[in-house]
């Protein structure tokens, strides 16, 4: 029981929306106090770009365990996913995913170059072995990524959806400016999100959106229920309160 | 005993000023390792807005009794004051507020539009209930913020000692941009800041000044005992060695 | 072993080049944590400027002694010295060092102003001590950092190395911006760092760079083993993936 429950009213006393977490190399008794205090709130918990290859075996998989007990799906950031692409060790990769209780996968072509049919092959690859699969639409290279129309955008989120991504990440980074739909000072660019939104699900999208205004513009907008991602582990609760209207800059807005 | 404790002198070998710290959802071992680091050096430990509302009850109440144990006044964060109101449901407020072990509570109506004479009329009530009262006169939306003069901000203040408030707070949240004396910069306005300290006393005031540069200029200006609020709980330490002029930013100017 | 180290290849496998973090008040079982997962990747623990005057002796012993533990050296920042100049109680400072369990100081007058030669001198005596000496070229305050000139920064590098210093540390704060070789945005001033590198040995300096453009910009111009210090001790594990190529910023370009 919720400590001031009776605050709470049938519009905002449950957890609505995905909220994915970005672990970028938390020790794991922190990680775990942090865990059961917020850890209900967190869907997916995304070990940050290669940082498990720098991290012992042992370490890792007890974090994921970790994680799972508290009925999240931890998965390793894309970056990871490409680089086993650009060795020609995708296999070795599903099998170490899978041998440190990873059920989820993110594949991404955020900074390698590839066909967009050899993702979509990955995708069913990674399906077919078992794995959830989360695909990431954009480049982490502001260039490239300006080189993406927003019709070729929609028709990746398509076909990764048809190849059976559970979800698509829109990509924007630890930082969230100068990527995607967030201009070079982290705010959204309103006539591209509406473009999307046009033409997708929302509900099959979950938009990287790092910074706290970032946060508050998606739930505005879409709703309480909106899936954002690499959500600083510093602020699991924050975006909560967020979503609940407890917190200033959406309360009584929602 | 300190170490190095031989470098400090008369003028700075005692914690002098309010620190007040936001914890916007530190576990539980965080927060008492950082706390048997820096406890002595916080005076005032506000739960963030409505975080406590999402976080279970068991929980809140051991936090609120460790921090107790470190000398600390914890207390729940105006914004959840202000959801009570909203919902005519303030004496279950006081009554839960009570069994969690709180002592102290903030009175604000940063979100809500209430008369001033009923925000007086809640102070009293606290009060008269045993509580100690820190009430917080701003806005959290910059509109409506702009719109309340200096000359206002000042009445407020006196009114809200002289009902029982033991501090006021001058809103910055946890930005600290765009709001109250700081502009968008975060620079404090000094011509806003002398005309409050003009017609107040400063001790009793506690400003909100989240950034370093924040926290530098309140103490050049006022003072090392000057009071602050809103600091991160990752700034504890730092905070207190520019009160005590042992870091560059202030030593050899105090 | 490392999770997905058959990902690592001769080029990535180890980490190089010197990593100095900023410890500025982790409570005991965070950093203890911390390092348990990432203390491989860290040489130098700075506890920073006059932070553990105001912390209890034995707790900075503890700690101390357990960041050994993790094959690093920790020190004391170097406004601490300092403050014991500034006192004339350098004796003292030497011993109480060495009782706290350091084996490293740090010697600078980034805010005290003292003829070059009496810097060498402390270097001397603190090396003499057996100590091991980083020292540190640099101002905290803008104006006066903006009046010593490049061949004077190399001339005193030089000097500062003769004397015994086994690292040069290039001042840029905990901040990064309008700094040393960093301008007001935080970005490198190319032809300043050109000039230094002409004059020196990279692997003699060690290069304040809190702010993650400023890793990258060093990693991809001087390599992945350059020294880097003032790091976040929230950073290490991305500045280890940065130094490895493990992610975006750097993967492909090392």
């Amino acid at each position: 029981m919720n400590s001031f429950n009776f605050l709470l009213n049938e519009k905002n006393n449950k957890h609505c929306g995905i909220t994915m977490v970005l672990d970028k190399g938390l020790g794991f008794e922190t990680s775990k106090s942090l865990m059961e205090l917020s850890g209900e709130y967190v869907d997916y918990l995304k070990f940050g770009w290669g940082t498990t290859a720098i991290q012992d075996f042992n370490l890792v998989k007890d974090k994921v365990e970790m994680y799972k007990s508290f009925d999240m799906n931890p998965y390793v950031g894309g970056t990871l996913f490409e680089i086993a692409i650009i060795q020609s060790k995708l296999s070795e990769f599903f099998e170490e995913a899978d041998k440190l209780g990873f059920e989820t996968l993110e594949v991404s072509d955020g900074t390698i170059d590839i066909p967009h049919s050899e993702k979509i092959d990955y995708i069913s690859q990674a399906k077919d072995l078992g794995f959830e699969v989360l695909s990431e639409v954009g480049k982490k290279d502001l260039e490239k990524d300006n080189k993406i129309s927003l019709d070729d955008r929609i028709n990746y989120i398509k076909k990764e959806l048809d190849a059976g991504s559970s979800k698509i990440i829109i990509e924007a980074r630890e930082g969230g400016k100068s990527i995607g739909v967030f201009d070079e000072k982290g705010n959204a660019k309103g006539n591209e999100v509406d473009y999307i939104l046009n033409k997708t699900k929302s509900d099959d999208l979950i938009w990287e959106a790092p910074n706290k205004n970032q946060q508050v513009y998606f739930i505005l907008k879409i709703g309480h229920d909106v899936n954002l991602g690499n959500i600083s582990s510093d602020e699991i609760i924050s975006l909560e309160t967020l979503r609940r209207g407890l917190r200033g800059d959406t309360l009584g807005k929602l």
